[in-house]
């Protein structure tokens, strides 16, 4: 697999004062609104997004260990190209030590999307959807 | 300044058990070893980064807060390209809203580089060093 993080995303628990200070404090690129529920921006190398952190918890678990409820939450995302490809690199990281936390599955956004954990806890999406596009360098579209 | 995300470190328990995952079982690709005390691995766009939690901690601070203590911590960096740029973007975050963890200062390793955190607590390391050169696109050369 291509060894790429595309996505880093904040559990955040404020979106709007975080949308203003990334967007309009550090000049961050991004067409979203916090409105729509979810920032993307376009950040050179990996995206970064924001994310109402009790969203993300609810995404993630619905049993989510105290940690993630109480402290800053990280996600670290790897796109695929196809959904077999989720999969199998979900079985590479758990063939790797890693801890399968939630099995792929479709998602409420039309994506299929399954999460582990390495060996030190922190967490990585696997996610392939047909609406995400790539650059011909490899990182994502974001519009 | 570039809206970019140079490094995602992330502070581990175990570095040779975090190096294996991820060099030997996902194939993330990497010159380093653990015995050098620190992994870059030249992942497309932001280049992922592992480091003893201790030692993170040390670095950052003597009176590290509890959590960063005990829960996994993560550091996203951003890399200038002057020591003017480092005092430049950290006044800025402050301006914006985010905290002054650390002022910037010469490091060990022969950089200068200080902290800040966003409204929800993450930490941003914003650093220069002539050492560190970047690809015509703006990402860092791991080597």
């Amino acid at each position: 697999m291509d060894p790429r993080i595309h996505i880093i995303t904040l559990g955040v628990n404020d979106l709007a004062r975080a949308y203003r200070f990334y967007h309009e404090g550090l000049g961050f690129p991004t067409s979203r609104k916090p409105e729509e529920g979810i920032i993307f921006f376009q950040t050179g190398g990996t995206c970064l997004a924001l994310y109402p952190k009790d969203k993300l918890a609810e995404e993630f678990s619905a049993e989510l260990p105290v940690s993630y409820a109480h402290y800053p939450s990280i996600i670290l995302a790897h796109n695929t190209r196809s959904k077999e490809d989720v999969d199998a690199f979900l079985a590479q990281a758990v063939a790797a030590g890693g801890k399968l936390e939630k099995p792929a599955e479709e998602t409420f956004w039309g994506g299929y999307s399954g999460y582990f954990s390495d060996p030190d806890g922190y967490l990585w999406e696997v996610a392939y959807a047909d609406s995400w596009k790539f650059h011909p360098d490899g990182s994502l579209v974001i519009e």
